[in-house]
Parts: C-alpha cells; structure tokens; sequence
C-alpha cells in the first residue's frame, strides 16, 4: 500500500497506528517537500518519497511519473490521506477499484477542496466523513464507508472540522484494512462490506 | 396553519397527532380529491379542501387560487406534509420563511422527487431527512432540521423508505412546533431554533 498525502498528515498517522494496516504500507508519497507526512512516515520506518510537480512539464507527465513511483515497488492499494492534487486518469485506470479516498462530507454532498466550509455555509444540520473508491471523476465513486457528524449550534469551522478529522480517523483504518483483506465487494455503484475476523 | 398533502397523510397525522401543533392546524387542502390526508383531516374536525389543477388553465392562476384559499383563511403558516405539486412563486412570497417542506433526503443531496431510490442507486451508506424553509429554488431553502438514517446492506426502497418516515414524523412536527411558537431565528441560511417551554 502507498498512502498520498500532502500536508500534516493525521489521516496518514491514523493509518500507521492501525495494526492491520500499518504492515501493508511501504511508501509514503508527497507532492510536497516540507509535507509533515514524510516526517511521519520516516519515523515508522516507511519510505518516504516526495514527487515535485515543478519537475514535470505537466499533469500528464506527473501522473505517468506518479504511476512508475508505484509500479516499481510493485504498489497494490492506493490510499488518498489530505492528497491536495487530482490524481489523473492513467493511475486511476491501473489502479482502478484499488484507490481509497476520503472526503470530509457525506458524498454527494458539498464535494471538491472546501466541503467544511461549503456545508457550513449551507446551513446543514448533518455532515459527515465519506470514504470511497477512487473513479475518473472528482469525490464520485462507489462508497464504501459513511458516518454522519452533527453540525452543532455554535460550530466554526475549526470545531466542525475537529470532529470530522476524529470520525476519518475511525473510517479511514477500517475502510483500508477491508481494502487490503481482500471484503470489498464492488457491484455498480454498490460496495459491499464482508465481516473481517477483527471486526 | 394549513396542511398541503397529496397522498396518504402519514406525515399529516403526525403533525394532528402532536398536542402542540393539533390546535393550529385550521386547514388540510389537497391537490388529489381521493388523497387519504382529507379524510385524516375530517376524522379530527379540521376543514377538508380539494383544490383541483384541472379547474385552472396554468400553473399561475393555481397559485393564485392557493394564495387565496390560504389567505381568506388568515392562515399565517404552510406545511408541505407530501405535497406533490410546485409551490408557485406567488405563495411562495407572500409566505417568505412561513412554509416548511419536509424532504426525505440530506439536502443538498437528493433533490427532487425520488430521493429515496436516487440515495439507493448511489450507494450511499447514510441519507436521512430534512425539515426546510422553501425558497423560490425547489428542495433549496433554509435548513430547521436534519436528522441522519444509516443505510443497511439489505435495505430496499420499501424498508428504507419506511425508516425515513419514522424519522419525517418526529422531526416534521418538532419543525412546526418551532415555527408556530416563533422559534425560529433565520440568518441568512442558518436557521437556529430557540428552546421551547416543552422540549
């Protein structure tokens, strides 16, 4: 497994401390040199590679490099964990059904780089964390797992987003560890979750 | 207050059958002269209307025939327990932030008027229900209350549907309570509701 991240990486973390999980990963990748994650990584024992964008004439040039990163250490589960760029299509084809992301709202609500602030300020009263297979279009495919977080009278946007970051930090390990065992069942749009012995 | 339903009424005996709302409801008035909600209303002695799209020549002048059932009435608030027409611009004005919708979705997610079957074919894992103030914009106003229903793996419409109910007929009359008591404070999108003498 390769977890993607750009920034402090407290989903990466929640990944780490998982004992299911943590074995499986053996690369930390960034897109950011000064990306906390790597730090993270390194401290577990776990490669650590940063692949600049400013290197590459384009996104299609970053995807290509980013799919080689992978294939070369014979990568099979991508999980997005705060990967602040879109991941093209020639790395969502190889790896497709195999890439996790998780996404700060209930799907298909309030999608893209804001969902926090977006519901916010839309006034729901019921957010929540999503996590899902990764398809060719942004924050849309099948769902594996979902919760839901109230939105409480005098939230900002700090206490609201605290209390998602605890709910991914849940969701995000179980999703991975059903992932990695092989529990996902994928049909259409619908992803279904066989019992794991640790469950 | 003035009930607007189309169908059974389930949502309608809901809101007869809360002792805070019962004494305010003045009004059932019905698109569908069979709707069941009718005779809900007449059980309990409330007046019974059937207002009939075939007797206007468009969407204008039934709107206007609305606002003038609604008005020599002085009803001051509308309740949209399952009605299944637009309500036009005309009533939606002259009641600004006075009519609630109920909608069995997690708005902004799964407007419009199959939510249940579209969170279905989505494959989301959580939808729920939404109390609204209605705008001029369909499933889009102010957000009372939301409240969220998890899907189960062997969920169906029927089942689904059925627990989304459950969840309309608690949070439809608490909306209603907080509207006829005037406890609801509308900011912009955010909706906050005052505590009442009975919550």
């Amino acid at each position: 497994m390769a977890v993607l991240a750009s920034g402090n990486g407290t989903n990466l973390q929640a990944l780490l401390d998982d004992p299911v999980v943590r074995p499986w990963i053996v690369l930390v990748l960034s897109d950011q040199p000064e990306a906390h994650a790597l730090e993270r990584a390194r401290a577990r024992d776990v490669e650590a590679v940063v692949l600049a964008p400013a290197f590459h004439p384009d996104r299609t040039a970053y995807d290509r490099a980013l799919r080689e990163q992978l294939e070369q250490r014979g990568i099979e589960y991508v999980l997005l964990a705060g990967f602040m760029r879109i991941v093209g299509p020639d790395v969502v084809r190889a790896y497709a059904g195999r890439i996790l992301n998780v996404h700060p709202a209930l799907l298909p609500s309030f999608p893209g780089t804001h969902a926090v602030a977006d519901a916010l300020a839309w006034g729901v009263k019921v957010t929540g964390v999503t996590v899902h297979l990764v398809d060719e279009e942004l924050d849309h495919g099948p769902i594996v797992l979902q919760e839901a977080v109230a939105v409480r009278p005098d939230d900002d946007w700090d206490s609201l987003e605290s209390r998602i970051h605890e709910v991914e930090h849940r969701l995000f390990p179980a999703a991975a560890r059903a992932l990695a065992e092989g529990r996902l069942k994928v049909e259409g749009r619908a992803v279904h979750i066989l019992e794991g012995t640790d469950d």
